[in-house]
């Protein structure tokens, strides 16, 4: 897993960390079931604080994208009981950022055909991951 | 415009602020050309600082929703030259968000729907609008 972060950026160091683990979930660099390297390992290898590592994981962990043992280290489980707050909470970013693009100019079959685009790419990832 | 904050929220103050002026504009309560409450006004109003308000009026101007004037303050204005950067920030955005309702298990059918859904949303509030 390449973890591309952007020290100029306004996100945060531990939610640009934390979006590039979805990402790597989402585009099957990471499966159901890998472990991901110890905070320390992560922390040295990309040259942040551990804590902040930690805070990431932190995050991941109560969204449901990895599990934490405190033997064997975080691996990747992905809890697809989607709980009503999650729900609400993409509806209403999914809002926001439609609103921004339409806003901009971009009209509905633009942005639907990005949306495609988009699941196209993902499912072809999921079907790749499963051979 | 009604304005509402969580205050318990992990997203900072002036990022809700901004947000709920863009989904204002996008539903047609703020058009093209109305003016904004002064920072003074605003902040009081909700019970915030004057610096956070300073902030999201500071980004929407960056952004191209609104132009502020020394005179006349700030007011809608949208710029609809849509910048390379806007377009990609959106669309690694939609990829984010997207990828983490795939990971959490709706299908591409529900979220191509829940689009949908929300970009015939805007288009009614523009025809409102403009009646």
């Amino acid at each position: 897993m390449i973890i591309k972060l952007d020290m100029n950026s306004a996100i945060p160091i531990y939610v640009q960390l934390r979006n590039q683990i979805v990402l790597a979930i989402g585009d099957k660099t990471l499966n159901e079931g890998d472990g991901l390297p110890t905070v320390r390992q992560l922390a040295s290898d990309i040259g942040i604080n551990m804590m902040t590592v930690n805070k990431a994981y932190g995050i991941l962990k109560n969204e449901g994208f990895i599990e934490i043992d405190r033997r064997h280290g975080a691996k990747v489980m992905i809890n697809k009981n989607i709980q009503h707050d999650y729900q609400e909470k993409m509806e209403s970013e999914l809002n926001l950022l439609l609103t921004e693009a339409s806003l901009k100019g971009f009209d509905t079959s633009e942005i639907l055909k990005l949306c495609q685009d988009i699941m196209n790419n993902l499912n072809k990832e999921k079907i790749i991951g499963e051979n």
